[in-house]
Parts: structure tokens; C-alpha cells; sequence
């Protein structure tokens, strides 16, 4: 049993199943459900209790109606099992389309828009069964201007990260077992690091963005939370997300891994810093072969390249609501829409030369190894919800397209988790999942068995 | 007088300015708004009778309905100018969510299909004052399958070219002067050559695709219809889009253009050959400098590349539908699904590299000239309605996210249009219509004087 999983069963107490049911990951719920020994409605009345006591201290919510998701769990009990997550609650970040919930933004000029359309992920957690939970609160656009008003599970003084806050939280936070994020910077893999979830960001592109509030479609990417890399890989069946052929490793002794401290290490805190030196001992114990993987000089230009590609696709996709709402956008919105960095159409096309030259070589670079280990975030969550954290170590790999999972199991010298991330090439996404579960469950055990 | 516009006047007949309103372009009709000597309304009403008079033989259409055109029309006229497009009449690819009108894909599955909210070009659209006319039919899903019941305006017997059937059809035949089309093949300039057109794909990503039907979104392109190189020009103002600093041209005499046969030329008809040579011929006595570019040899893999790219895309955007839909929908799609053709993600990442090195070595390549010059089709329009033509000579383009317009005034031997296409390095969009514009006039010029 997980950290995460002790502290739920002891606040939930001594319940009956039914009623501690929030504690099950997606892959037990689900297993429960099948066998007949929960029913979808018994699991949405768990998770609508947690959410309902916590929700004034977490805050993952924009849009959450318990009387929907007793309305679908009910239909998911009077059919047949649809699919691998029949019955299992799902929340779903409010840059998502659903047809039956308003999307926001979480922006002040968008509190009643609804699109009537499901976006290709909602349609596909439908698909399998999946209870739409409620829409979680994200920072406006996804982006920048107003913050989530969640708050960080394990201290409500702090971030649980952006922009992805409210998908995170209420995963870390036992109000559902699943959710879904996005991430064009770092804004699926900081809020797990922050929060202490096993949090996804697939290849790019294999995952339909269909439905999503567009930002720079180069670059963004629907990812997921989970408390489970059992979970995780289950989100990448239901999404049909194929590997590419490399043997999964089924242990971590013999297994090849290189440490990664990227461009950015210099701005690694303490608390990214033991951890990277804790995962590396421990995985040099479990007889793991690690090596250190220096990244060439022009990845060193990928920060930089990240901010052009970002800023002048959103120029882009961001028209029609600065046509429609002009300086009422919040400032740095407006900045980015009249281009105040001055990035012409030649430095986008450096930029996009760059990306590709480095994925291709990222590639060949990491093939030899089983995973490539690097930091999620700086350190842990910031105090505050204002500052949501940067996106310093996740840029690059979300500009280079590569799968990564943030590992939950480390923790800072304030009792906060410290995620690191697991990547490989493109395509190698069951790869990572499965280092990622691997290395959770080594840490997990050396901190139980100190 | 384009050829073009001697026809609608023709067809026109004797009749007030109003009644004739129709054969305008879209900055001509514009104009006429703005100095107060046309209304929306008397536009709208002269496409109207001319949509009407034509839809038995055209058939551009899969949703129109006159009302609501003339609500808009009237609302346009009773406000204060919006935009550079105010009360100009615009058609709309049936793929492109209309927030007013359902969004069928024509396909048998959703005719119903009604997401209420705007594509972001069609909420441009709006900003500028456009009158949204109706939704243009396509093929299925702009793919394969059920083809539009569009027929080409020049010979009913012709396919006016696929996808963006309808978009095309409706304004070579002077139902409405602009309409936008989408574009992962050859779907925005094959129809334009088809049909006569002008057609324009911009650089990839620089138009936002939100709001589309994704098919493969590393390439799909939004793109438009106008019957004058100042019309697409036009667009490319509501559009926002911005060139990379290029002096645009204002002459052929001494301008620089590349003659690119491309590695399919083997496949052109002699209607196209001919058109190329005459284009040649045409500019030596303008006085340009000719240049063959001949493409290297790792261009000549990006047909196939093409093909992996959208076939690999297509099983993750058309997953939902797949989900939901199964076998019932068309064969080729359901081949697509199950990856009949066995491309693994290496074929993938070999396909996502190659095109990604050839971008910059073609940006690289075009960057000493004014425009390169290439065929938009192998040949005239085929008969009949169910072969829409290939897509053979625009999928490098696609793949290589290069700026086209289909340039029209080119006939084959059976009376047919014929276009060529300009391009150039990424970015380079504005270059594209201003060297396009010019070659139209030199064209039709030349066979005014013939």
C-alpha cells in the first residue's frame, strides 16, 4: 500500500467498503465492480462524500454536480460492463469539452460557455464506461491570468502546481481515482510532482487533442493522473496508445538507466537534488546498470525554443478571443497576442528546425536505455497559490514530443512530494509507464523498510 | 475581367447591379458595402437566387438555409461595419463547426450532428462581418467514402475534386465569392485546380485548426476559395497571417522563379505538362529568370511518408468514432483503423524525421526565389463523381508545411482548368498570392491577346 493510500484509509477510518471506496485505485475499483462486490453507484456515493467534505479545503472543482454522476453511475449499474473502466469516476480538466458539462476555462468571460460536444478523450472514457466525474479547475486557458482556486492536498498554503491543478489535486486528494490534464509546458507533469501522483504526458499526438482549448497545437498534449502506474497504463489502453515494439522491463535488476540531469539542473533545488541522488542509489542497489546522459549542446537552446513556438502558435490559436474580447484578456495574454517579444516568423522556423533536429537525435540518444530519469520540478510545491511553479524541467521534453511519468514516492525537507520523470523516445510510452511503476514501487519499499 | 467573371456575366444577363451582384469578388463587393452602394442584404439575395438557380446542376451545398442568411445580412446592414469582410457572403466546409448550422461531415452517421460552438476561422469569419451562407458538402470526413454530391461547375459530368468539394463548386460558380476548405492530402488545391479557383493552403498551424474535424493533425490545414488573387489576400488579413519580412514581388520582370517538376512528375497528363510549359514560356517574355529546382533524393520518400503520417494520425483522432461506430463506418476507414497497411510507430518516427530534415533543407532550397512553380494536379477534373482525382502532387507540399495557391487560367483539351501552384519556404505565405496574383494576370493576359 501506497503513502498515499495509508493516509486515506486512516482519514477515511473504519468504514464499511462501500463507503471507503474512494481509497481503490481505477484498476481496483473497477475490479471490484466487475466482480459484482462494488456497484458504480456505491463508488460515486464514496467519491461524492470525499469530494463534498474535502472540497472546502481543496477546491479541484469548476463545475460538479453530484446528481450527473448519480444519474451515470446509475446506467453504468444497469447495463453491461462496456468497458475496462466501467463505473469508475473520471474528472476532467475544464479546457476539455464535455456535452453534458460547461467548459470555462476557468476564465471570467467564459462562465457560461458549453460547447455541446464531448472531446475525443471524453468520448472515449464514455466509451469504456467511465463515469464523468465533474470539470477540475485549471489555471485560465490553461496557461496564465487566473489561478486555479485549488489548493495542494497536502498543504492547503500551497500549489499543487498548474495549470493542470484541480485534475491533480483531486486525484492526490482521493476524490476520484482518474483524471485528465493537458500539458503544453510542464502542465501535467509539475502539478503530480507537487501533488504526488503518477501523472502521464503520452507522445505527442497520439492522443487525439480533438475538443481541447487549443494553445499551441505543436506542442499540447492531454496527459492523466492516476495513484497507480497499474492506473496510468490502464489510461493507455483506453486510449489504444501502442508501444513500439522494445521489450518492457519486468524488473529494474540488469535494467539500463540513464540519469538525465538536462540544460536546467542548475536551477534544481535540494529537495530535486536528494531525490535524483536517492533514485540513483536506490537503483544502483536493485542492481540497475546506470549511466549518465548528457544532452548535447543545441538541447540547450530548447528552453528558448519552447517559449517562440508556444507564444506564436498561441498568437494563432488565441485570434478569435482577442477579436472577440481584446484588452479585457488578462495582460500577459494580451502581451503574447500583440507579440510585445518581437518573435518573427524566422525565429519560429529556427525554433521548429531545432525541435526536430533534437528529437530525432533524443532518440538515438536514449534508445539504448530502458528509461531516461530526470527531475519533474525544481523542488517542491511553492507556498502559495499564486505562484504555480515553473515549467523549467518539463519544456523541453514537452517541445521534443517524448512520453514521461511523473513518479511520486520522494519528499522535500517540508514533508512535500518531489516527483521525478521517466522518458524515453518517442512511442515508448508503455516503456515508461513501466520503469515508472517499477521505480515507485522500489521507493515506496526502501521507505517503508527505513 | 478574369474569364471567369465574363462568364457569370454572361450568365448574369442584362440585370440591375444588384441582381449581378453575385459575379463579384469578395474586395469588389466589399467596396461596394462599404461606399454605401450595395447592401448585405441585396448581396445576400443575389447569391441566394444564383445558389438556387444552380444547386440542381452544383449541388455545393449540404446545409443552406436562405432565412438565416438574410438574418444575417440584415443584422450586417443595420450595424456599423465590423470588419474587412462586412456582409460578404462565405461558405463552409461541412467538417468546420458552425455554432447555427449542424456539422455533418456528410456522413450517414451524423447528419444530425450539431456542436454548438464556432470553428475559430468561422468566429474570424464572424469578427469580420462575414455572412456565414451555408456548409459546403464534402467527402466523408474529408477522407474517403461517401464522395459530396457536388458536381463541376465547368461539366456536370466532372467531379469538381475532393474534399473540399462543395467549397471550391460553390465559388468557380459564383454562388458565394469566398469559402474555406480543409486540406491533409490535396483536399484545398486539387478542387481548385478542378474547378478554377483560386486556392490557398497557408503554412501549416499559422490558421488554427480549431473547431475542424481532425484527421491528422501534424498536417491538417485549413484553407480557402476565391475567384482573385486579392480575395485570398483578403482572407489572409482576417486570418492574421504574417510573412517572414520577404520583400513581396510587384513585378514578374526580373523576379526569380524556380520551376519545380517534383519527384511525381512522371504522373502528370499532358494537360499539365502543357501548362507548365506555357507558364515557362509566359514568364521568359515577362522577363522573370527561370530556374529548374530539382528536389534531392530524400524528397522523393514524402508520398510515402505522407501516407504513414496521416494513416498513423487518422487511428487516434477517428478512435471515438471508431468506438462508437465500429464497422459501420466506411471500409477504408475501418482498414485504416485496424492498420491493415502494419505501419509500426518506427515507420512513424522514420516518417515524422524525414519530413522534418526535408522542411528545412526546402526552406533552405526556395529561399533565393520569388515563387516556385509546380503542378496542382496531374491533369484535368476526371469523369464522373466517384474518382475525385489524386492527390498526388499536393501531398509533399502538405507534408512539407509550405505555403500553396492554386493559380487559375490554364485549360487542358477538354476545356477543363487546369492549375499550377506557387509555393515557398515556410512562412513565406503573402510572397505565395502576391507571385501568384501576378502570373494569373499574366496568364489570362496572354490569352485575351491570343
Amino acid at each position: 500500500m501506497s503513502k498515499c493510500q495509508e493516509i486515506a484509509k486512516r482519514q477515511a477510518g473504519p468504514t464499511a467498503q462501500a463507503d471507503a471506496a474512494f481509497g481503490l485505485t481505477a484498476s481496483e475499483a473497477a475490479a471490484s465492480i466487475a466482480r459484482g462486490e462494488l456497484t458504480a453507484s456505491a463508488l460515486a456515493e464514496s467519491c461524492i462524500a470525499r469530494t463534498l467534505s474535502r472540497d472546502e479545503n481543496v477546491r479541484a472543482w469548476t463545475v460538479f454536480d453530484p446528481e450527473m454522476v448519480r444519474k451515470q453511475a446509475a446506467a453504468r449499474d444497469a447495463e453491461p460492463a462496456k468497458g475496462a473502466l466501467h463505473g469508475v469516476p473520471v474528472g476532467i480538466k475544464d479546457i476539455l469539452f464535455t456535452h453534458d458539462l460547461p467548459t470555462t476555462y476557468n476564465s471570467p468571460h467564459f462562465t457560461s460557455h458549453h460547447p455541446k460536444m464531448d472531446a475525443a478523450v471524453v468520448a472515449l472514457l464514455r466509451a469504456a464506461g467511465a463515469v464523468i466525474f465533474g470539470k477540475n479547475d485549471t489555471v485560465e486557458f490553461a496557461v496564465n491570468g487566473r489561478r486555479a482556486r485549488t489548493r495542494n492536498p497536502h498543504d492547503p498554503s500551497r500549489t499543487p502546481g498548474g495549470s493542470s491543478s484541480g485534475s491533480a489535486a483531486a486525484v492526490a486528494d482521493f476524490q476520484v481515482p482518474l483524471s485528465i490534464g493537458t500539458q503544453t509546458g510542464g502542465s501535467v507533469i509539475r502539478p503530480g510532482s507537487y501533488c504526488g501522483v503518477f501523472a502521464m504526458k503520452p507522445t505527442w499526438n497520439v492522443v487525439s487533442t480533438e475538443g481541447m482549448k487549443a494553445c499551441a497545437p505543436s506542442i499540447d498534449t492531454i496527459g492523466w493522473y492516476g495513484r497507480s502506474a497499474a492506473d496510468i497504463a490502464l489510461l493507455c489502453d483506453v486510449f489504444s496508445i501502442e508501444d513500439d515494439g522494445h521489450t518492457l522491463p519486468e524488473a529494474l535488476d540488469g535494467a539500463r538507466i540513464a540519469i538525465c540531469h538536462s540544460p536546467v539542473w542548475d536551477q534544481a533545488e535540494p529537495a530535486t537534488r536528494d531525490a535524483m541522488e536517492r533514485c540513483t542509489a536506490l537503483l544502483k542497489k536493485a542492481g540497475a546498470k546506470i549511466e549518465c546522459l548528457e544532452l548535447p549542446e543545441p538541447f540547450a537552446g530548447l528552453t528558448g525554443a519552447h517559449k517562440v513556438v508556444m507564444q506564436s502558435e498561441m498568437r494563432s490559436t488565441f485570434l478569435p478571443e482577442f477579436m472577440a474580447l481584446g484588452d479585457t484578456l488578462y495582460p500577459e495574454l494580451v502581451a503574447t497576442m500583440r507579440n510585445e517579444a518581437g518573435y518573427s516568423r524566422a525565429d519560429l522556423r529556427r525554433a521548429y528546425n531545432l525541435a526536430a533536429e533534437c528529437r530525432a537525435r533524443f532518440d538515438e540518444l536514449a534508445a539504448p536505455y530502458d528509461g531516461v530519469i530526470t527531475p519533474s520540478t525544481a523542488g517542491e510545491a511553492p507556498l502559495g497559490l499564486e505562484n504555480t511553479g515553473a515549467a523549467t524541467f518539463n519544456r523541453i521534453w514537452t517541445l521534443l514530443h517524448t512520453p514521461c511519468v511523473n513518479v511520486p514516492g520522494f519528499f522535500g525537507p517540508n514533508g512535500m512530494p518531489v516527483g521525478l520523470t521517466v522518458t524515453a523516445p518517442r512511442f515508448a510510452d508503455r516503456r515508461v509507464v513501466a520503469v515508472a511503476g517499477l521505480l515507485n514501487t522500489l521507493v515506496s519499499d526502501a521507505a517503508h523498510q527505513s
